[in-house]
């Protein structure tokens, strides 16, 4: 039997996590600050990952042969830059360390596009060049590499699923497809920028199933997490408007373009071939879920209400 | 007054650093598994630095406004490929965290010339490309990046002081160095390698001097810590021999050379002209005083004094 150590778990991908694994017949150990409410076939802890002691505690209760390694700092605005990034760094090197000393077996730790250097082209996990531009970025990059000059050393099985941008319920509101949909469904004008950027769109019901597919896998080393449909910001608002139904609130070209990336888009080879991975869910239907979702989670009073209802 | 906290401070390069640290008007912290014997105005802490508990409680303990980070995993024959190296990055990380947290002002890091790619020509800090061969310099590499980042972010100035070949007294016994004083002290034979490696080879107690100086300059970055002046390993040994006054004994090209890189020289331009520090010994003389202290330390049945007498 194998037992699997989630942590993040009551986070954005996390928490989609939990009904894949138990579904693959893992037993599931959930690891969170929070807690979520009960999910059929998870043992939950509460434990601060960048104490040691809960770093301890988590390891030694969950007696885990598989690791899923998804808590960071990821707080929207802040996250890029924090010098919290390096705390996460630390102490995720430090909970690998125990993983395997307690006979861990098989890791797989989320990554991140912001590993990569600035290219137009899809971006390869084993020949487009890593040039962080952010802290995030290059504390991900640090563990990403180290994680699997550790794995080589003490014969633990690492992968690391590298994220593009994901969408769907539960996501921090001033993020732009929450902000778009909240601000439609209230009838308020969207103001967006020109949108020209491309990028790679992945539901994260789809991500969290990418993750535990990646996980079953024996697939080492980075492996992008993405769609490998890449479309322009445009085309998900106007898409979002039209399923609202009021494509006249979107004010497309209302804010400059902020200094990032023409291009973020994943090539999806290892993905697709290595781990045998494809989306279930079209950007259409992710974002047709997602709408519903807010639908149900917006109170007349709009505030966000922190995913009560998962 | 400034207060410097010293990790590894028993260590080969550690307790030489105590004497310069007093001397430059700081209030001088040591901290180490198994501390020394008192030393003249030095506040020692007994920790473990891998634990949380020790790393919080040296920090809090000291109130330190200085770090001077040298603890590390440095066992012969094992150091360059154990997953040790990781918990020590993540540790490192840690401790680097609490410092600034604390209120730490200025940080001196412990690298080395095992982060640089094999190349001929001297090691420059800014232009040489990284490229560790062994675990040990990918989490010395990692670790002097990171902190350069973490410096930016959290506005505390940190150096890396980026080691070379040391030699001196209460250097491990099956050291090059070591190995052959006391062969031919003992009046056996020394067989070598043919010795044709280049090596920039520097006294450790030099070596403490140039962390101290580095420490109470603003200089930022890795600064190579080194003479200067590359030297083969057939020319120090055969001085060695000469000074021991038994020639004959040195049997050079007895072994195959090693799998190692030709030459590991440094270019010593920051150290010299930004930190402003040169050595203190030439080679001759510091092998002098090494070879004097083995003849006091080693005993009739050979066994190795752990360094009783610093």
């Amino acid at each position: 039997m194998s037992r699997v150590l989630v942590t993040g778990a009551s986070g954005f991908i996390g928490r989609n996590c939990l009904q894949p694994l138990t579904a693959a017949g893992h037993e599931v150990h959930a690891v969170a600050r929070q807690p979520l409410a009960s999910v059929p076939g998870v043992t939950w802890h509460s434990a601060d990952l960048l104490a040691e002691a809960g770093r301890a505690s988590v390891i030694e209760a969950s007696q885990s042969t598989h690791l899923l390694h998804l808590a960071w700092y990821a707080e929207p605005g802040k996250y890029w830059t924090s010098a919290l990034n390096f705390h996460w760094l630390s102490a995720s090197l430090d909970l690998l360390h125990r993983f395997g000393e307690a006979g861990g077996r098989r890791a797989v730790l989320a990554g991140s596009c912001a590993e990569y250097a600035d290219v137009e082209r899809p971006c390869d996990e084993l020949r487009t060049p890593l040039a962080p531009a952010s802290e995030y970025g290059h504390c991900k990059k640090a563990l990403d590499e180290l994680a699997q000059l550790w794995s080589v050393r003490v014969g633990v099985s690492v992968a690391t699923g590298r994220m593009f941008h994901l969408y769907g319920p539960c996501e921090y509101p001033s993020r732009l497809v929450p902000s778009v949909v909240r601000a439609l469904l209230a009838g308020q004008e969207a103001r967006c920028s020109a949108g020209t950027q491309r990028r790679d769109f992945l539901s994260v019901a789809d991500a969290a199933d990418a993750f535990v597919a990646l996980l079953n896998s024996d697939v080492g080393g980075p492996v992008n997490i993405a769609s490998g449909e890449p479309v322009t910001v445009a085309e998900v608002v106007r898409e979002i408007a039209r399923q609202i139904g009021c494509p006249e609130l979107l004010a497309l070209g209302a804010r400059p373009m902020a200094n990032e990336p023409a291009a973020i888009v994943a090539d999806v080879g290892r993905l697709r071939y290595e781990v045998g991975w494809t989306p279930q869910r079209t950007l259409v239907e992710g974002l047709t879920e997602t709408i519903e979702w807010w639908r149900r989670n917006t109170r007349r009073d709009d505030q966000f209400q922190q995913c009560m209802t998962p």
